[in-house]
């Protein structure tokens, strides 16, 4: 495709961070919609390209740049700047020599309708356009390399395994659950509604679920179903719920720590109280991030893309409409009130 | 060597634990002193040997069996009973075909001077004499493989690392700093005396050290001797110390759990706080215990004996003597009055 000829200034959406948010549950007037404008055109010299941005994804992490970040993976949101995040976007405008206009990308982008960026190395042309393109922020995307390699690679599971997965319903925990069944572990979630659980049981296929919002003891409710005890904890949470894990953790058990929302509100973490079993029960509890295994997405590809084409594994989105209302996804994850992986369609052409 | 003829029944002198002790460092009155007799005779059929017991090892995992234990490797102490631990001891009579008079072996054995066992697993022949023979309740015992399979096995060492090490002059520790100077590690140590601290530096070659008890604050201390993070750090002791760890340890750091001496006192272990910086720093925090890794005795053997002769290798023992004195060695390890490893000599024949 030629480039347009002539320069196109356009009206742009925008979410900003209007400030640092230290504890508590990030609320939407913690954010604000600024309408600015911005030239479709990547300019000559500027190894940049033009994004028309399709899909934002709205991810738990994202929580903790909106706080002042030390010595973590991740930066601070920067108060008056708009947010940044994973995305699904089409090349209208390019000035770099890989990508050229009508591309489809997903990675990280901007939260606004156009984005001006450099190419950041998290960012991938996208070929398969035969499953739904919002699949790009989920099972595709991010979450979806981050339960393949934080399940294959981090919990070095086998068949009979007991697994349990926290944020089970999440844009992850569906995924890790399903990829234990297809390999034969017995499978058992957490949610926080009545109405997660059954999605878990009936349409994920885990073995069982619970409410953890329902359990006096998140304790009595690991022993309930998982008598012998755990072999492999998929991490979303943390807090009091990764020390009810580790009482109930097997010998030799494997922890792989992808995330602790439930700490990600809170000013300082919670204390944790049973890492003596560790040693005890000899159990590797391992930090990973995606992005230091992005190497194995084609390898991921070709093994999900099959199975998701054939149904054999499913994904369930949660889709907000237009970037009004991206704040209010955001703000959801943590409330809980997203039933499967949230996202933001801006726009479908 | 024949067997005695007849029998011949001598004095036992033996500790027993009064009553379990849950919280607070156990004192002296927690045990006692019981006389009982022994006859020196594995009874025919018994398969079991009769022990001189030689020397006894105070290790800091015993805390742990004199409380109420669940779901531990380590069973309880039973309250009117002999304690029981690692130690190396004389064969004065045997009824096992695998044991003849006059062997040596190291392993597990009662705190008495003379004990009637069936050869528990743990229990290993001495072949090699030309070094001390209480050396096998320490370099070449359960401590010196708990350094090595702890430190080579789960750290995954490189030349250059930069290795922090808690509780270093003890047992462990001061095996640890070595093998990783050894390696050509940057090594640092922590203890909780100025002496301490001086041996380190002075006798084990650590590149630096620090008396804990004299920072304000761990945190400054270890930003002070690693400024650029810590790639690994082999843990003995928990708590405050493994949160202020975990906030400066490097990206892909490792942590070896060997033990958490400043808990075992406590009737609740502390919280700690940090254990989201496993994930940021996609940190391995692994549990081990030396005695899933005893298949490499004879390979550490090979490695260390000839180091240890040429001196090249060195091991610093506090020990005790009689067993009237046992009760107090071991209180001592919770007050860090023993310096480097601490044992008990009951008999040097």
């Amino acid at each position: 495709m030629a480039k347009p000829s002539g320069e196109v200034e356009v009206p742009n959406k925008q979410v900003i961070l209007k400030h640092h948010v230290v504890d508590g549950i990030p609320q939407e007037s913690d954010m604000e919609l600024r309408l600015t404008t911005i030239t479709l055109k990547a300019p000559s010299g500027s190894a940049s390209i033009l994004l028309k941005n399709l899909y934002l994804s709205c991810d738990p992490y994202m929580r903790l740049r909106m706080r002042h970040i030390q010595g973590s993976y991740a930066d601070s949101f920067v108060p008056g700047e708009v947010l940044y995040g994973y995305g699904v976007s089409r090349v209208v405008d390019s000035d770099h020599p890989d990508y050229k206009i009508g591309d489809l990308v997903w990675g990280i982008t901007k939260w606004e309708e156009y984005s001006l960026i450099k190419p950041p190395w998290q960012l991938f042309k996208i070929e398969d356009t035969d499953v739904p393109l919002s699949y790009y922020t989920g099972i595709l995307g991010m979450p979806g390399m981050t339960a393949y390699v934080g399940f294959h690679g981090i919990c070095s599971p086998k068949e009979g395994d007991k697994v349990f997965v926290s944020a089970a319903s999440g844009a992850v925990g569906q995924l890790v659950g399903q990829f234990a069944k297809l390999l034969g572990c017995y499978v058992v979630g957490s949610a926080g509604s009545n109405d997660k659980v059954e999605l878990l049981k009936t349409k994920f296929g885990f073995d069982d679920a619970f409410n953890y919002k329902g359990e006096e003891s998140i304790d009595a409710a690991l022993k309930r179903y998982f008598p012998e005890g755990i072999d492999i904890y998929f991490e979303n949470v943390g807090g009091k719920t990764l020390d009810a894990v580790l009482a109930n953790m097997k010998v030799h058990g494997r922890i792989a720590a992808c995330g602790m929302i439930s700490q990600y509100n809170l000013r300082e973490p919670e204390g944790v109280h049973n890492l003596m079993l560790l040693i005890a029960k000899r159990i590797r509890f391992e930090g990973f991030i995606v992005f230091d295994h992005y190497d194995k997405y084609p390898e991921f590809l070709k093994k999900v893309l099959g199975p998701i084409k054939e149904g054999k594994i499913i994904y369930l989105e949660d889709i907000a409409e237009g970037l009004e209302s991206a704040p209010a996804a955001l703000v959801g994850l943590f409330y809980g009130r997203n039933v499967g992986k949230q996202l933001v369609r801006l726009s479908t052409d």
